[in-house]
């Protein structure tokens, strides 16, 4: 913050040139192309400042794309247990809502193919690491997917919300693996819309995210974003921008991620000491989360009661299917907790369990 | 913009209480009630701080209104001539347009009701300041146009984007004119959005506007912006509540008026010495633009180009007409040039014609 602090005050000193309205809609030209060089560089997305729109927040991407892409009566197959605010707009646009299941390789390509629907206009995925359940999704899969959808004519949003934490292997305690390469990096057909945020890597209330589009659809995108809102604020585009292009921003994710990377270490240890066979951690190799699965007789209502009774929030993962949900499955955020408070929630969690 | 910067770096020192999601989609509440204050204090709005949702600009306000009340096929009504975006965003909804001519006192309501169409949901009016014209919507007709509206179950947007403006009677050089109420307030049938900016009071890259709802309205624009966008960024929100609160708003726009009724007055003063005749000046006791008819032979395309060719910028209403334009008539913007720059550009101008 005092170095956010810092590149606010700079700017504020010298403003003869954001003051006014911008004139391009897409956003501010060198932070599109500072994000263009990070994405290629640490994500292997093949993409052009032309291409980046910015976006307020994901959610804004997402409204964008349903409102030019959906029309009522067309199908959106999405991942289940998926992501709720997702969800939320695909329904809002009067689509038919595809519920795909999740294993531990991520999205069952092979669900999408049996549906044999030709309305599916759009597929949802979080394939660095699905939400809720951790599963990143496989190369194999990511193949296949991009075949289904080159096949099919359909689009698929890649929602790469917190790509930025991947930790590598747990047992070599390495922070620094390589992540998957994203599905639009791989994609040889104009597919994929890729879709990220600031949001967990800075701070939510930026609201700076992005959208990288096929080149073909950047103008009706940008006459859209025009008719939504204009423009995005131009202060903090100016000084995002100075904080990726000086560094910092590669400086503040690696801190970051030995920093999470440490809560999660002792949420792991915290789960495995207090609950022993009576858990199932799933894949918690990326992220700010991880999901496991209690072995108990008490129902889920019954574990969030008696868990809030003892001042310890808990998160079951009911809400986030679309078909039946499984009982037992929790989801355990870390990123904002000391190590005493996890630790004295999964001791408290395992008494009651 | 010191102010600013001195407001800002006092939010980021305490950065607690904005870095995280917001809760409520409709903005900062402390920023609702100063605007609603101000809004009852100064433009005799009738609102309450729950009705106030926060937007990204005006755009936003007039994209979210026409996104849930207009389905293909229904009429909207608009000034002609008038402001180009609220027509592209009228366009794009798939709605039909209806435009309404506009003479001293503003829109003629009577050529509302010959229209005689049912399908009219919405009219678009910029009563306090008729965007090009500068008429100023006279109180019968501002009557007239409520009594209309509730009869036919129709809403008005009020857009009052540069109202803070009033200059009063030119002759007796009155800076404080108090501002014709607006339709909102003297509205008693829930019939009319409110629509107004920090774009011209301010700066347009802030990206602030808001919108005063009817209150049974509230929930369902409330889900609208969360789907659309979920929250503006938070800080500026923090900071525009203090620039409120503190007086420094009232302040500044006592100064800019002061600002730019000089630029204005210096502004009649060259049209009328330099024209005599051969100019007829619009209404311009409101806003930071007027609007002049030139009496020559010359076409509105030689004038510009001839203009342009000494260094004159010029701009012709002729876009701003849906129905046949009237040659001859230009808008002059006198906000950000000097004395010098308007006598001289004025002076060449008059060689041309």
């Amino acid at each position: 913050m005092q170095l956010w602090r810092k590149l606010l005050s700079r700017h504020c000193r010298n403003c003869s040139d954001w003051l006014d309205y911008a004139t391009d809609p897409m956003g501010y030209q060198p932070l599109r192309e500072a994000i263009a060089h990070h994405l290629s560089r640490f994500r292997a997305v093949q993409c052009k400042p032309e291409q980046v729109l910015i976006t307020n927040g994901t959610q804004q991407a997402l409204s964008l794309i349903v409102h030019l892409l959906i029309d009522p009566g067309d199908a959106i197959a999405l991942e289940d247990p998926g992501y709720l605010r997702a969800r939320f707009t695909f329904i809002s646009s009067g689509a038919t809502l595809l519920p795909i299941s999740v294993d531990e390789s991520g999205l069952i390509v092979r669900e999408l193919t049996e549906h044999q629907c030709d309305r599916i206009k759009l597929v949802y995925v979080t394939p660095s690491h699905q939400f809720p359940t951790g599963a990143v999704l496989s190369l194999p899969r990511r193949f296949e997917l991009l075949a289904w959808a080159q096949q099919q004519g359909a689009m698929i949003i890649e929602d790469d919300y917190d790509s930025e934490f991947r930790y590598g292997d747990r047992t070599t305690h390495s922070s620094d693996a390589r992540p998957i390469p994203a599905l639009q990096g791989l994609d040889q057909s104009n597919s994929v819309f890729y879709v990220g945020t600031f949001s967990k890597v800075l701070f939510p209330s930026l609201r700076i995210g992005y959208l990288v589009l096929p080149l073909s659809l950047v103008p009706i995108f940008a006459l859209a974003k025009r008719l939504n809102d204009r423009q995005l604020p131009t202060l903090e585009q100016h000084v995002l921008t100075d904080f990726i292009t000086e560094g910092h921003l590669e400086r503040h994710i690696r801190r970051m991620r030995n920093y999470y990377n440490h809560h999660r270490q002792i949420l792991v240890q915290a789960l495995e000491n207090e609950l022993g066979d009576r858990v199932t951690i799933f894949d918690q190799s990326t992220g700010l989360h991880l999901m496991a699965r209690l072995y108990t007789q008490l129902s889920d209502m019954d574990i969030i009661d008696r868990a809030a009774q003892v001042g310890v929030g808990v998160v079951s993962t009911q809400p986030y299917y679309l078909k039946a949900g499984r009982s037992g499955e929790f989801i355990f955020g870390y990123s904002d907790l000391t190590d005493q408070q996890i630790q004295e929630g999964i001791r408290k969690l395992a008494k009651i369990v």
